[in-house]
């Protein structure tokens, strides 16, 4: 008998559906329903359940619901979820960010529900103190979550110069542009290409991630961040170049992140002289990091997660581990 | 000054693309528009053109309009075409069955203008003298393109087995299925598979690859047609299996392909022991043909062209070239 | 405690890799050591241990040994186990031919150790009785493993012409072609390719398929086996056209997969009108079958495996249960 | 009757074959020998010729020679060529470094032939006055080429601080690493992955491009590079970023890419807003580039070409055109 009985919105999307397959194998779950208007009456793949649509679920005959749902939907079924006493893992950015002006900065439109803000932000790595036996999180983005993790232990330090940018160059599986059919992702224009999109400070991760190293450390130089379309299907490399400060040398960084993320499960830090790839994290619900030291006060931080996972359902999962005090890594190892 | 004026409906298509791609490199060829309801506007690449709506088109102006149209729109705009007083090729389907019964068994609606068919089908290695001087041609589909030249030569000598299955396994890439987004062509459900569709003998060319093979031969026994979306985005495999009779052995049947196609020069017939691949094809306006002896009365055989060449684009412009007395690899080679 | 110690010969090809994460997540197995001559020193992906020579593996150490070596390297190895008296799963083809003779047709050399043949052929949904409690299982190769299961019924109802051949257009990834740097691995060969190889009857395994076949059934035609080198990296695909004689037509052949494969656990028969693709099985230990009738008598079947999965290390860890008593599917599902 | 007789050493690579393909095709030239000592024997692809071993071949005979060897090899075979007053185009590391010294620091081996050094550096945009009827040059890598032309306006401008690093993460397709079989190139390596290597400042081009970057301009940062290998076949993305001096803002960069780039036939500036992809260049001869301006002072460049054409084998020939006097793209639109 298990303890925990989970519903999914947004079902049949990529991040919903490695969502369903990892809440269908947890120990401590009851998948209850997957909702997917786009689907309704179609077998969830890997389960016993055929998707729903959104208005036939019942979010009061669960204990949690993840919401995997286009933005601005998502916060009022959050909102309709912790009215009806039930844990809401949110996967949109509704929650992300702590302000409704910064809401509507980065989306371009009044935030659907400013009572709900701020919420919890869900990088257990940085943030497990305010998680665990939270009502409400809100899952980071895979952008955020695959860079903030790159740079965490430099910020933690005060290690970066304040007055130099902070170098994203990130490179994304198509499945992060999400399921709708586009020509952005039609096979024949992805294929055999590399495409920068929105780069510089256009994309609308840019606030989330300033917001919460801005929470870390004070001395934060502007983030440039250059996503990449990457022809493959899932994974996420942000690669990043960093300019250090008088207190460390680019040769100590490395023991900084041995210090940091040395108890973490879910975070590995490669030998000197190993680079993270793809194939290190694809269907792995970790982050995988390598650091390069570079002269004496630079360094090249490549950091991985499979965006699906670490970058989305996996790390929604841990939170949910948190939120109901269970292991942190349950389901997900 | 070149001679032939010439316009492009539905060059934003794939097959348009690369038809604009041929047409504006061509020696004798003017291009004078390219239309796209959908990219009106915007530069049609490798030109200094912009696409224009297809009703701002004038056919009069022109000398000879390519149809790179969805089915059904295509006939009317032949007609029109015709009744101008201009050339037409036809890329679409409308006009590749010879009777009004024979599309709406293929396509499920009556033919639009059954007054245009029959149309001379557009494969010059097999009709080349209805092509020649032609005030309209049907060019084929990819899949009947590859497969009848893989055929052509074992149903002139007439020496396949009337009783037993004309096997067709086929495989083509993506841009096969159109640039219209769809869940079918999302990088992400197409990327590592390979996906069988519309089997046995469900495709909508069976029916024209049988017209065309019964015009060769009488003796063609049942087409077994499995066609297969492959993670590529240009190039398109035949895998034919055939059954001799006793009117020629296994061994023999390179010497038929050699004879026949002795004198073609968009088709190469590989030495014995080679087997065609799309490699040898892909972005060339020819179609490559290997033939493997099995046991004594068995071959196998592999035909391969670009979908978008040979299988669309280059034929469609080889077929121009007849039609107006033209070298016929002019601009193909 | 786990009840069996276990040890991998090869561990480091792509099969060797895939057993060494299946067996050290299996709840039974404790793996003790994975050979590998290029890479002894270097950690064995997914587990503590690192690779040593196979000069220095003790098989008496262990219960079970699984050998992913190369054909003629093998025999020696089972050979020393069984005197050593540990049981032996042998993933080459060293074993799987029941006569020196047929080994000697299809390899061209003299078998190295003929006192070992012949050896129980480990396809357990054909073969499970001869499995259970054996002392050295042959692991059949990815091709025939997938060919014969998509066969299988048809040949144990009697159901096939036998004066017509069996024709298997055959698609593998290219861990199929082993790790072994060539030219014909080489990435930029393989992208956005499709090659044909070892058609007709040139493949070994066509020999291995005869012989399984002809065990079930007395009426089986010649095999015509076209295997293709496809750009992913796993899955592997049989499209199989068959004749049906008059015991069966075409429209009964599902329910005689679905009867035959009623109860096994890791083959799934689709629904009429579903086709099997990569997708179905990439990373599991599962066959997929589908079928589709083709007019009277004839059909259409696709059967897919991970080559690596139930085409290699999944089959031979699913013998390893049958010979332990353990229950089939331990540590594949 | 064509002017110019070339022979080509290295025929069989992939720089080689892509030489092979433009100079069999160029108006000017007799391609009159190709060399392979692993493929001697084999047709060259697209041409009547068949590769010879290098040690047949002979300069005296021709024009002009290329040189896609390894380097070493490559040195004493230029040396060959002048003495027998042959021009050379050279597309190895040898000639591209100005002293011994420089060379022996990136290569870690003495130079074969010092007294070659200096020769001109093949990039004709920057350099195009000492390529006019030289004698010998030394083409760039593939790296070096995108990059510098990449960063060529800034620092014709003097636009860069000098105490700011230069941060270059590039993505090369798999041809990049050469056609020798390996591990790193084996596809099911590079399929779905992304792999940074030799990353900071351990690549050997990153001598190359400083020490042509500070001939243009004595304000140059240290450049931190970082090359990654995509999973494509071919196609380089240079994406660079920037910190400008107080003598240009972000916004006046797009204007001096395209005063200086403005009468250049084979490099694109994109206008503003747009961003290069590979699709933009890939099988061209041309270098296509954007600029996204970030804050007031920073940028982000992004610059592409076929690591193969522009990168290697076009850009060889546009030298050779240089070398003879000829329109420069001769045979390369």
């Amino acid at each position: 008998m298990k303890d925990i009985r989970a519903g999914v919105y947004g079902g049949s999307g990529y991040a919903g559906l490695d969502l369903v397959e990892i809440l269908s194998a947890h120990p401590e779950v009851e998948l209850q329903f997957a909702t997917s208007n786009t689907y309704a009456g179609d077998p969830a793949p890997g389960t016993e359940l055929r998707y729903i649509p959104a208005a036939d679920a019942r979010p009061g005959d669960v204990d949690v619901i993840f919401l995997a749902l286009p933005h601005k939907t998502s916060a009022a079924m959050a909102k309709a979820g912790l009215e009806a006493g039930v844990k809401v893992v949110d996967l949109s950015a509704d929650l992300r960010l702590d302000t409704p002006e910064a809401y509507e900065k980065s989306y371009h439109s009044p935030h659907p529900h400013p009572e709900l803000l701020p919420a919890p932000y869900g990088l257990p790595e940085i943030n497990r103190a305010e998680l665990q036996c939270a009502d409400v999180v809100a899952t980071p983005g895979c952008y955020p979550t695959t860079t903030l993790l790159g740079l965490y232990p430099l910020l933690r330090f005060g290690a970066l110069r304040d007055d130099a940018p902070i170098i994203v160059d990130a490179k994304s599986g198509v499945t992060g542009a999400g399921r709708k059919p586009s020509l952005t992702t039609h096979f024949a224009e992805v294929y055999g290409n590399l495409i920068p999109y929105k780069t510089g400070r256009a994309h609308r991760h840019v606030g989330e991630l300033e917001q919460e190293a801005h929470k870390v450390s004070d001395a934060v130089g502007p983030v440039i961040f250059c996503p990449h379309l990457l022809p493959v299907d899932r994974g996420l490399m942000s690669s990043i170049y960093v300019s250090l400060n008088d207190s460390m040398s680019s040769d100590q960084a490395h023991d900084a992140y041995l210090e940091v993320y040395g108890g973490e499960a879910l975070v590995d830090v490669l030998p000197l002289g190993e680079q993270a790839t793809l194939k290190h994290v694809v269907k792995t619900n970790k982050c995988v990091i390598s650091i390069t030291p570079v002269l004496d006060r630079y360094a090249h931080i490549t950091s991985v997660t499979d965006n699906l996972r670490k970058g989305a359902a996996g790390q929604a999962v841990q939170n949910m581990n948190l939120m109901f005090g269970l292991d942190e890594t349950l389901g997900l190892l």
